[in-house]
């Protein structure tokens, strides 16, 4: 493989993808899509719309399927890094495999919660393939929630966070009371004490099953809730994120 | 003015423009620019050029300038509070003479250390004049920093912290030690302690003059120091922003 190109697509809206993410798609040959398995149909229409809608010439798509993965191991790290090192194997036999312009199209921006980067730079230092990569950036889910509900992610002056539902179940740092929050499958926000809480929640940003919700976390807390699991059962997946702010 | 768009136009290269951006530029009469007087012509001129090549119809161009402000002053949050009133009344008096569709184009994201949205909100606020009013997300120079250096602003499991020199200056939270900083105008990383620091720095983003340093912050820093200083004179201004990790 000659190059490969890492790009950011959007978190949702096919219009969000940017004019350097339609110039690289078309520079490539080879789309490598990286099937969970388990990933739901709808996001996988999405990304092959983007192809469609963007792409003008002649392009292969090639699926790379996820190894097996533990998801309950006793010792996870070391489980994590040999899941990682087999998935390392299969990209660097398909990237063997092409003698062009390779291509990985991410969700949102490939900085933000993605282990595409982590996989290339696995694959190069294991030193059986080399090739040149660029990395396009996108717009973000954290950028889309924002948008959608016409808010400023930093107070004046603060700073901003940006974390897991997982770590906000262990408590935010001191000194942080303004948090986007991101991967969290249990509504931890229910969590966060306080009657002086907001919260803006946001699910399927950005496509036409958009959901926002927004207001004083005690008075919203059960109706997000409630939304949520409606909502995970019609579609049989969600993704959604939101900003809280004491 | 029977809409308002704020969109996001990406942090330097033009090309990071999103479809959406595109598509709303397209719908707007009038575009809002807002003059700092200070703010420096590469800027405009990216401004214009993104205008130039994305918008096919006729278009006007309002330029608002800011009021001027007090730098330095004693009673520093009544000072800004004072100067934000008379911005929000200049905004509210163009958008009166104005019946279709305005248009601001933000640097990077709106949601992103960006007062846009403020000044729109306050303008509503006083009730003089109504409006609907849509943001279209963009890409960030933060996004465009991660992209340029190839890097997951995540480490794996842990949270996104991003800050100003300012609030650096004060010294990280408690348990937080990879940070991106932005609007850093005073070199702040020369303070972060520890020969264990790596920093990915980035200016001008995007543009043809983009500089990118990385390394160990203790042997990179006088580099970073010395290259800040020059490119500054060089160009009469300078946007940088970078990731130092513990
Ligand atoms: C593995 S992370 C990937 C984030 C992605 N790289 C980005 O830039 O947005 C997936 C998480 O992103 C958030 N997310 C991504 N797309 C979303 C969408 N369209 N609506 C709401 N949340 C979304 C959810 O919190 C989800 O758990
Ligand atoms: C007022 S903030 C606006 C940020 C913007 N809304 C965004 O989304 O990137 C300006 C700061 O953004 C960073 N910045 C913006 N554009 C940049 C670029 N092209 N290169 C490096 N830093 C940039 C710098 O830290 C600068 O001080």
């Amino acid at each position: 493989m000659r190059e490969l190109l890492v790009i950011g697509v959007g978190a949702g809206d096919p219009d969000q993808v940017t004019i350097q993410a339609v110039k690289a798609m078309n520079r490539a040959d080879t789309f490598f899509v990286i099937g969970k398995g388990s990933e739901k149909q709808d996001l996988v229409d999405l990304r092959t719309g983007i192809l469609e809608e963007h792409v003008t010439g002649e392009y292969r798509v090639v699926e790379i399927t996820d190894p097996p993965r533990d998801r309950t191991p006793s010792d996870y790290e070391g489980v994590v890094d040999d899941w990682h090192d087999r998935r390392a194997s299969i990209f660097e036999e398909e990237f063997a495999a092409e003698a062009g312009v390779g291509a990985i199209l991410v969700w949102g921006d490939p900085s933000l919660y993605d282990s595409t980067l982590r996989i290339v730079e696995r694959v190069l230092a294991r030193g059986n393939v080399t090739f040149d990569y660029t990395v396009i950036p996108g717009v973000t889910s954290v950028q889309s929630l924002a948008a959608q509900h016409r808010i400023v992610l930093n107070r004046i002056g603060e700073s901003i966070h940006i974390t897991t539902g997982r770590k906000l179940a262990e408590g935010l740092p001191d000194g942080i009371d303004n948090a986007v929050v991101m991967l969290d499958a249990h509504c931890t926000f229910t969590e966060v004490a306080g009657d002086d809480v907001e919260i803006w929640w946001g699910a399927y940003l950005g496509t036409p099953d958009e959901v926002l919700i927004a207001g004083n976390l005690r008075e919203v807390e059960d109706d997000i809730v409630r939304v949520r699991a409606e909502l995970r059962e019609k579609h049989g997946w969600i993704m959604d994120t939101y900003l809280v702010r004491r």
